[in-house]
């Protein structure tokens, strides 16, 4: 059972990267050096990848003297690095349609390490001043860090990790889904939200669900994460159960909810003509918590 | 089993708050002030709680000019709101001992209740400039938002929480504990470390323990989640099964990891006097952890 759900993990979008990320050598200048100087960097149009006529990610030599942030080693040594873009409004813009295309073509363990690097990039792009003190703040510890160079400050500041639960909720053999107003037409998927200071996972799956759609739940289960780099969030994925079918839309949150069959569930999941809805993308954690859920979980 | 889980999970200390965020009124003005007109608000010494001569939280009025972040209504709708710190060291800092102490006697929702206080507040107290663009922030949304005042920036900022995986490794009968040189003398608790950008939880669990200890991990299990304020942290505790007992100690990391036979374990967590360690505090998941072991899981 564990293993089970392990594997299926090692199928979602943006896991299974392969890199050591040799945490020990972060704050070695010396080890970091010489992983540079024979080192591959990855090409990005800013926070963009950049990809062969194949579908594969570019990479450059590293070595130029440009910030790079280490993203670990390969089964040979060899060091790969992420350039780290300008702080412009582009590196902070969520994907677009065509990234989403690019995407479809890359190796599953080069997504894992596209999105790594796209977070970690994104991420010092937003953060070239300290949060404390206003002071410019400058890379540490191969990218895994930003220092304040304020003289009274000299905070340290670490990658952002944004944990969102994203969950189906079930009523007898129905399921509840959502429809944000961005999403294209059709679609509908698992709600989801933040995680808030203050409260667990479990907590955080119940406040969603009732802000959202007005529904109470009651037994709260793990299914599996994913990390997903727009941002850089950890999509935490989970199974509620509902305590009744009564429905009270937050209508800033969403456009729709409703309580679908699991006839119409899996008519959807297969892409059938007549299928009431458009499933989520098979990239996104919530395809899987419907496929789990159709496949009796 | 579900339900099971979601019990012992409700005996979590900082979890179970009984508030309700009432998220929809953290952008309503009119509403904010009326709940603050009659509200309550959080008596704290920077980050750290008052208490009275019974170990409660102390509470005063709201309504007075300073900044406050909504907590949430209680069950009569009045308003609960936390007063923001000075950006000063000492609200940065973790807790010592003394408060410790004061919070084993404060009741469990009220110790969720200031945990949520207390790690909006910190965050406050740290997020005073805009880490894109280095100008001032001001309060937005209740206290859960803070905007960018730069006329080209207006970048929004929000709260953040970091997920931390802490783990039992189980070897057959033995568990595996590890020794921060932070520690009191004695104590061997769960290892644990923040997701980084780019992994799934169960990858960041697996990278830590070999990482930490040197072992490789195979299944993992998710057991249960705590909300952290020292200052924000999402405790994500999980069990994992080792594929052999050799060490290989990072010692920045750790002073000593080791493996205990069930035994030990049991002896420790009922404080034997020759047990061969002290265990994690009971406020803290990997007490829980260790005792669902101890149970069987």
């Amino acid at each position: 059972m564990a293993d089970e759900v392990e594997t299926a993990m090692r199928a979602i979008a943006f896991s299974g990267g392969t890199l050591d990320r040799a945490d020990g050598l972060r704050e070695d200048a010396a080890a970091l050096a010489a992983l540079v100087a024979d080192g591959k960097l990855l090409e990005m149009e800013g926070i963009a990848p950049l990809l062969d006529e194949r579908g594969g990610l570019c990479w450059g030599a590293a070595g130029a003297g440009a910030e790079a942030a280490f993203l670990g080693r390969d089964h040979a040594g060899r060091g790969h690095f992420a350039p780290i873009p300008a702080a412009d409004a582009a590196n902070v813009a969520p994907p677009d349609a065509r990234l989403w295309q690019a995407m479809a073509r890359i190796a599953p363990e080069e997504l894992a390490l596209y999105g790594l690097a796209r977070s970690l990039a994104g991420w010092h792009a937003r953060h070239r001043f300290c949060a404390v003190c206003g002071s410019p703040t400058r890379l540490a510890r191969g990218g895994w860090q930003r220092d304040c160079s304020g003289a009274t400050c000299g905070a340290a500041h670490f990658p952002r990790v944004d944990p969102v639960v994203i969950m189906t909720v079930e009523h007898d053999d129905a399921l509840l889904l959502g429809r944000q107003p961005r999403f294209p037409p059709q679609r509908y998927s698992a709600l989801a939200g933040f995680v808030e200071p203050g409260e667990s996972l479990e907590e955080a799956v119940a406040r969603e669900v009732f802000e959202e759609a007005g529904v109470e739940v009651g037994a709260v289960r793990y299914v599996a994460s994913q990390p997903w780099p727009f941002p850089s969030s950890l999509m935490i994925g989970c199974e509620a159960r509902a305590r009744g079918r009564e429905l009270r839309i937050d209508a800033k949150e969403l456009e729709d909810a409703r309580w679908f069959t699991r006839a119409e569930v899996r008519a959807a999941m297969r892409g059938e003509p007549d299928a009431p809805f458009l499933p989520p993308p098979p990239h996104a954690i919530a395809w899987h918590l419907l496929d789990r859920w159709l496949a009796g979980g």
